[in-house]
């Protein structure tokens, strides 16, 4: 099966222009079949409070309400997106734009309230994603840049995890492709010890996880991007690379960052 | 040669929800191959002055400063070109969300600078409009969905008017379809006395334009729209219709709104 990357950018990267510019000129080097799922952080955000629309927080978690959705769909699926699109193209890359809208890419359902939080307009991916449209693209030369938001089929909009987005297409297309998965942050990869920057895990396994789950040393996003990324590994794709997106060349090749792998003692059979 | 109906539709329409429904309804129901292309009326207008950015205007033109150029890029190719999308995929129609920049879908130039007025990060579109994307798109059933912007190949993303991208789309394909240009807005057609909206010419050709023209009964963006529409006739589009967006289905069999013709007395071989 023909090489797939799959590559998660975080808003912190986004908004840091010199460090976006240097990742998109080694994304475009990629030789190989590749996906770009980006996220948005602080520039909706931003964007709201110019617009005085309150940003409403339950748990520690963002309500999407009509006018967030809004203001998401703006900011990610046309500023950042159009941009980065139009930035790959004078790199020679041909990126084409999308929402899980579009095509129909990323079919997902509107969140249920859960334990009585009404998250607003958020989607979670549908069971099944259609690999026919992706499988158009990628097969046309064409290197689709997804911003997080899909749809209901219905005709709603929603607001998706880009995390989640990654690993759901990396298990979609790991039928047809040999597909590696990596997330790209600011920091160098999942530490052991979250207050200093120089203890990156090489690898790390489920049951390292759940120890340093349990011992707080690992916290807040790094949780659910690891359980994406164990659930990505069960579901057939090949490997999963979390590191620094400024050492994009490197963690192609295994050489930075952490590899999520199933069992420690799988590690041999998995490095390149 | 196959079918391929290119549709414009106006900013004012988009704002009025009712007729925006109906229209995407009569649209999605088209049988054979389409493009939309969208305007952004008075949105963009209205979120720059939520955030309190002037609007420059020099000589009746609107400026494109880079302030301008992400707002025009949110709210087209973000709010209005998604949620269009996402309508249309509820109707069955696998609609597919894109401005110029991807796939490379329209290169343009920006705008030199004209009797001393710089109109900023405006674009014209360039010579050649590659074919082939636009041909993977509708040969695999999907229905491109047009925001009015395009991109400089150097990675600048660029503003350029709905009706002339609907045009230039219309002739680069006019070598692969058989294609008819149907341009739709808030008026009957093309009126013969701009103050009785009962006045529709049933066709209009170069002689009759200048000379409404001259007469000043035909103004505004009534003049280029017309001129896109004559340069796309003589560039071998086949049909072009000009009428209200309520009126689409009468439109495409040429039941309603203005008719462009070449020379009128062509008419008879180019009605239906």
């Amino acid at each position: 099966m023909e090489k797939l990357s799959i590559l998660k950018i975080g808003g912190n990267c986004i908004e840091d222009k010199a460090l976006l510019a240097d990742f998109l000129k080694a994304f475009a080097d990629i030789p190989h079949k590749k996906i770009l799922v980006h996220g948005g952080g602080n520039l909706a955000t931003k964007l709201s409070q110019q617009l005085g629309i309150r940003q409403q927080m339950r748990d520690g978690r963002r309500i999407t309400g009509p006018d967030t959705l809004r203001i998401v769909t703006m900011v990610y699926a046309g500023d950042i997106n159009k941009n980065m699109v139009a930035d790959l193209q004078a790199l020679q890359c041909n990126a084409i734009g999308l929402t899980g809208a579009d095509a129909n890419l990323l079919p997902a359902r509107k969140r249920k309230t859960q334990d009585g939080i009404d998250y607003g307009f958020v989607g979670d991916i549908a069971d099944t994603i259609p690999s026919q449209p992706w499988k158009l693209f990628l097969d046309n030369g064409l290197t689709p840049v997804m911003s997080a938001i899909t749809h209901d089929r219905q005709g709603q909009l929603l607001n998706t995890n880009a995390d989640t987005i990654a690993q759901e297409i990396a298990r979609a297309l790991s039928r047809h492709y040999t597909v590696g998965l990596i997330y790209l942050f600011e920091k160098q990869g999942v530490l052991e010890d979250p207050t200093d920057p120089d203890s990156v895990l090489p690898h790390i396994d489920r049951s390292l996880f759940e120890a340093l789950k349990s011992n707080h040393k690992i916290v807040d996003g790094m949780i659910p991007k690891l359980e994406n990324a164990f659930n990505a590994l069960d579901a057939g794709v090949q490997a999963i690379q979390i590191g620094h997106a400024a050492d994009l060349t490197y963690l192609l090749n295994g050489k930075a960052g952490t590899r999520v792998v199933s069992k420690e003692h799988d590690l041999k059979n998995m490095l390149p």
